[in-house]
């Protein structure tokens, strides 16, 4: 007879399994930071100096003292004498006095004395007859600063530039280049075991006698893995035998940070799940069952400080729960912060009703018309794995809606 | 004096650019499917066989003919005699004829003469008194085909099932392991030159003297094209030299699919770089002045069928540019079909005026108030790169607002 469950709503369910691995992180190690994407950081990073270390201007113009300035317009402009020109990437060899000015190129360091820059759209250079200094006419009153980037105006020596567990991005990179820091230390990547359980399943490179199936999960669940910053380990598929099933978690579990395990489809295989969990160590299986479809059978475990997760053998189930449970642990492992989320929102094409109580995700196709995104879910009398293959995202009905109705904008998560 | 452009609308002048790489697709390369993620296919991929092979059961229960359940309710149960248990991963050895049925499992092989399931739930295994034979209690009947996948029902032989220029998710892993395709075809990935100018930029590694900064914009463009699928191939920096710059260029044109230079930031490796790109193939110069900020001086090019990339020098224009203009080459060149874009919908928390005929673009910071996303820009006196690093995401003003009120929903592409 079927196993009866308790089902818990999913976000319940996965924070559950989340607070029994607030002390499961993993370790740090260093590494060149442009090689660094994607991976997240280990410790705050402090700027070891100031951002810009000079004075620099923000436009090409007339390094001045702006209260030389003071008044300058159109029709009355000042006149200050050009006494050089800063030349790009060396501090210059000369201080700006009263009523002298000097030319200076966007980045270029302001000369002593100067404290603003006049662009060079409000100026003009004029030759006067006989004089032997060239002067610049000034249309523009600049304030002190106008222009110019300070001392630590960008960040402060010792300022907390990037927090412990970010994901780093290229805007980072370029942060840490800026500051000279080649090198930093993130969250050694987790490693996940994948097992594959079921007497009728195959390594995908077999030809499937009638009966058999390849092995899908081991490999859409490594994507998804490496894709979310661990490393899998596949430890391949075993037969609906409970000793043989127990053996292979319990070297996986030594060997990872993480162990999945998809059942087979036979009812057999997925007890069997639960009770290797609950054998595996302790506390073994906090959640069985959850209030979600895809994934109601699915198990959340903690054995000895590691999360051992029981994934449904169907290969829509096993991925969708994949991104609802694998991902946020192998974040969390990492230390990484928690960060938005972006969706995509689309008009729905039919109505999609729901259990009360239940979240569902479904799958959709989305298509550009008119100017918006139509999003179109995915019908299938089983969710085989063509259904996401041929999906653009997942469209999620909260447990609290008794569905959706066609014409309503929707926010689509793109997988 | 300034140089006076022309401005293009940023949609405008990236159609121009891909326009004119319509021939420029890189080659293709086989790989293993399971290290395919991100990879963009190059041909169609037809299914060799279809999915299922055989007709499998979807839930748990007994293989009947359906014919044989009609009119079975609670109160007035079929009986069928039970013959057997259809083995997991392999081909029944009996057959159901009339009145007969056989235990299966979840993916289980359905038996010949069996053309439907009913569930475990609504049946009853009972022993007659006397009989050697177990009968089954059928309290609902099924339709023909119920809780059964049809051969091919997933996929038919030879149908597409995923499209020339599809990026490879997860999901597609798994299609292509189900069908046994263990290696495809991809694009290769496109190698893109990067070159630094300016004399005051030094490498990252280098501590800078007074009027010197470090190069930031190599090290966050080869970021942005490594996590867009491309490789990027760092030439280092150059002085304010036209004929180093030039020569520079040309080495960088015959190795590579494309070619960024980011200008130091005086003016003269500014109108350099537009002039190295008119010398180095045809057609040269396509745009020069787009109508966005940041990004006013970007320069589009092609130079005989590769793009070449003028980047404005401040390392925030740089990358934002990047995003609009590298990346969409880079998917040009590997064939990539368009997808939609996800992003994050957020409330405005301050009037943000904009120029009418110009697309802004703006770093914001997002943060979770009261349920819902509120959208902070980061203000600053210019674009300096720790406005990037501290910013979850860009935030749009189309070229036909004045600006976005505070209060306003926006949608904010996360970077």
């Amino acid at each position: 007879m079927p196993e009866f469950l308790t089902l818990l709503p999913p976000d319940q369910a996965r924070e559950k399994l989340l607070s029994h691995l607030s002390k499961a992180k993993v370790d740090s190690e260093s590494i060149a930071v442009d090689a660094a994407v994607g991976r997240v950081t280990a410790d705050d990073v402090l700027a070891p100096h100031p951002l810009p270390e000079f004075p620099r201007t923000t436009v090409d113009g007339y390094a001045v003292r702006a209260r030389d300035t003071f008044g300058a317009t159109d029709s009355l402009p000042t006149y200050l004498n050009l006494i050089g020109e800063v030349p790009m990437g060396d501090e210059p060899s000369f201080e700006i006095e009263a009523g002298q000015c000097a030319l200076i190129h966007t980045g270029g360091m302001l000369p002593h004395g100067a404290d603003a820059v006049v662009m060079l759209e409000y100026t003009q250079q004029i030759v006067g007859v006989g004089s032997s200094r060239p002067e610049i006419e000034i249309f523009k009153s600049v304030a002190d600063g106008e222009n110019v980037i300070r001392i630590g105006e960008d960040v402060a020596k010792d300022q907390r530039v990037i927090s412990k567990g970010t994901v780093l991005r290229p805007a980072e990179v370029g942060g840490l280049m800026a500051l000279g820091i080649m090198s930093l230390r993130v969250a050694t990547k987790p490693k996940i075991g994948l097992i594959s359980t079921g007497d009728e399943v195959i390594e995908p490179s077999q030809r499937p006698r009638p009966g058999q199936v390849r092995d899908i999960n081991s490999y859409t669940l490594a994507a998804l893995v490496e894709k979310s910053g661990g490393i899998a380990i596949r430890y391949g598929i075993f037969g609906d035998s409970f000793e043989v099933l127990k053996e292979a978690a319990a070297k996986a579990l030594h060997e990872c940070d993480v162990v999945i395990i998809t059942a087979g489809s036979s009812a057999s295989t997925r007890d069997m799940t639960a009770e290797v969990i609950r054998q595996l160590g302790e506390p073994g299986v906090l959640v069985h069952g959850i209030n979600t479809r895809p994934g109601k059978p699915t198990i959340l475990g903690v054995c000895n400080g590691k999360a051992v997760i029981g994934l449904p053998g169907n290969p829509v189930s096993a991925l969708v729960n994949g991104y609802l449970f694998v991902v946020p642990v192998i974040e969390k492992l990492m230390g990484a912060l928690p960060k938005p989320k972006a969706t995509l929102r689309a008009q729905l094409t039919v109505n999609l009703p729901s259990q009360a109580g239940r979240e569902d995700w479904w799958a959709v196709k989305l298509k550009a018309e008119n100017g918006i995104w139509i999003a179109e879910p995915i019908f299938g009398k089983s969710n085989l794995i063509f259904t996401l293959a041929a999906a653009d995202g997942l469209l999620k009905i909260n447990p609290d809606a008794t569905g959706l109705s066609a014409g309503e904008m929707v926010d689509v998560a793109l997988i």
